[in-house]
């Protein structure tokens, strides 16, 4: 079993150990929450200043212009392009994640009028599920739910479009994405990826698995903040045709014209909508500096180099108090977190929060936990699988206090 | 004609000249461009810091419940839910006004499935143009365009929605809100106000009204900054049946139970689509503040009494040179904003702005000018128009300087 002189040695081993100082940890937090809420990173506070002092505060309505405003979308698009493997002009930023899935399952069905049918999963992310099943009833389509192991048994000539999520939010399972998309692209169906939980954390190629549309969110891996704008993606050789169903004046060719009819922006540009939320956005834009120099290659061997030694200290001394791994074993189908089944697992979660390692409880009976190769150490997961073995060994989630339900978990 | 010691003595008797200490406002600056982005309150700042630095960076993802994040669209909707005339509770904060403008236009049609026709204005504000059509197109219904001078003309029992702003964004002509909304109810139909230009600088009542519908932007009056989250009201009536488009997880009646099927939460909470986007909302909520302990009608007889003075010195000075003013003499039918008609006006509001009276232009050749009476004095109305009338004898509008055009205006 792997003791933490050993997790010291890998810390002192990693190529990436340094980019730990580019966030704002507090000492002694160990922080496994970052696949729902990333921490702050340093360079925001000031931006955020100079955003408010500044931009708005002393320069006003000429913001737009001087500090270019108004190319913030496609400018924080273009950052978040070089992490999933997007050229720089197919991504842009901006509303929530559920907002942008709903333009792009909507220009998909556009895309392929003579077909009826969105394909999804039953286990697919709530807040997709309802979106996709909002943007169906819209469009008159049927959804149908595939089995996420065998995705092409659920496809045929009648799908418009094939909407997954990249990495199972509880339990960190991947697909294989470039099969997937293929195997979409076999029926002439679009294929389109939610990387919520992939985007900062795992690789993404979207150009490589010759994607359709994408979405994804900014303040988990990306770190942007608490209601951070999403992003889509959509591949270049959509854009000509593209019509999305919000189509507000920030999507239209001469936004500033003001003309009585919706002429769609060239490219990425026209699936803007409304007004940018230029504060957020600049958070997000300033968020993204922590992934400067790295490359998602190096963040990936790190992030499976994590989860692996949290899977072995959990197999070694978590099993025998009746704590399952959900993660796959295969690092192909892992995603950047691990999920551990426990009966008690809302008390296990909170008894580790009240002694500073952050993860989060999933219903019924999951103790999730993130794994951000951007900030975390190897010693901060051995820490977090001794915390959770004492948990266990003491019964500690027993206690009152740590069965309480909270409003949010 | 009234001459600086006049508007200096109304400065010396209005009630609200301590209100101006609330912003951030640099000495020497004429800023009557408000209804275009707000100028900084000062809470802002601390406000900004708080939620980055404590409740971001510090408390980390507990902060949805330890600072109530999640309950800051409700929070924030119920703070301008006064400035509107409308109940605490049936006002959201989110998205941009284009997005609730298509939420709200779905969702009436829904409520008026029998009816296939949304009424609304040729010059009503570019978006709001672009997203009913966007939304009429989804839903099969028609787009008719009425005379804004004669809605009643366009009205019938083929009606499902009538979705109008209130105040022009142009020539801040102000509808009769009542009279129109009556006659929407005449023929059955569902009452709609784009509040853009109206929140935070005129009446508005929406409950005496009795309007069904209605958004606005949190960034022109209500001064929360560039691209702040927008609000929709929905009239208690509708609470229960209202079945709205974008239906995302903040809109489910248990966001954090994650179930399969989308369940919508009661009253306006279901307006909400994705993740609130926290900081931008934060900064709106500060904002805010700048509007304790004045009411509405204060603020209005301040307003009217800002602009009758603009107009006053614009008849006897800017006539001479040309300038024709295009917002309505009757006060029951001016906004908070006088539009200026001139050949030049583009590099009229250029050379203004040289000067630090900042208005903005729209096309073809409107100057456009906002009164805040939140932060304006009767002196800078009175600067503003001996600005103007210097650039026009002067012919400084002249200089190349002031004819280039700028990408965003």
């Amino acid at each position: 079993m792997p003791s933490r002189t050993d997790a010291e040695a890998l810390d002192r081993a990693d190529p990436l150990r340094d980019l730990r100082s580019r966030f704002m940890l507090r000492h002694g937090l160990i922080y496994l929450d970052g696949n729902s809420l990333g921490p702050l990173p340093v360079g925001v506070r000031e931006r955020v200043a100079a955003v408010v002092d500044l931009e708005w505060g002393r320069d006003l309505i000429t913001s737009w212009n001087t500090h270019d405003w108004i190319g913030l979308p496609a400018r924080v698009g273009a950052k978040i392009a070089r992490l999933i493997g997007a050229p720089a002009d197919c991504v842009v930023a901006g509303d929530s994640t559920s907002v942008q899935l709903f333009k792009l399952v909507v220009a998909a069905a556009r895309l392929r009028p003579d077909r009826r049918v969105v394909v999804t999963e039953p286990d697919n992310f709530p807040t997709d599920s309802y979106m996709i099943a909002a943007a169906a009833r819209l469009c008159g389509l049927q959804v149908r739910l595939c089995d996420p192991l065998d995705v092409p048994a659920s496809l045929a000539a009648d799908v418009s479009v094939v909407a997954l999520t990249h990495v199972d939010y509880r339990t960190g399972r991947m697909y294989d994405a470039a099969a997937v998309t293929a195997a979409a692209h076999d029926v002439g169906a679009l294929m389109s990826w939610d990387l919520c939980h992939s985007a900062g954390a795992v690789r993404v190629d979207l150009d490589e698995w010759d994607a359709d549309l994408a979405v994804g969110c900014g303040y988990k891996y990306l770190n942007g903040g608490p209601g951070a704008p999403a992003f889509a993606y959509v591949h270049r050789r959509w854009h000509d045709d593209l019509d999305q169903p919000l189509a507000g004046w920030m999507g239209h060719a001469a936004p500033f014209a003001l003309e009585h009819d919706y002429r769609p922006a060239p490219g990425i540009a026209r699936l803007q909508t409304g007004t940018p939320s230029v504060i957020s956005m600049a958070v997000l834009d300033a968020a993204l500096d922590a992934f400067e120099g790295v490359t998602m290659d190096e963040l990936r061997v790190k992030s499976l180099a994590l989860t692996d030694l949290f899977i072995a200290l959990a197999d070694e001394r978590l099993a025998t108090h009746g704590v399952t791994v959900e993660v796959p074993r295969d690092h192909r189908h892992r995603g950047s977190q691990v999920c551990l089944r426990h009966p008690h697992a809302y008390g296990l979660v909170q008894a580790l929060i009240a002694r500073g390692v952050v993860g989060d409880f999933r219903e019924p009976d999951l103790a999730r936990f993130g794994f951000s190769p951007l900030y975390l150490r190897f010693v901060d997961v051995w820490d977090a699988a001794e915390h959770l073995a004492e948990v266990l060994e003491s019964r500690e989630w027993e206690r009152p206090a740590y069965q309480a339900r909270a409003t949010v978990t």
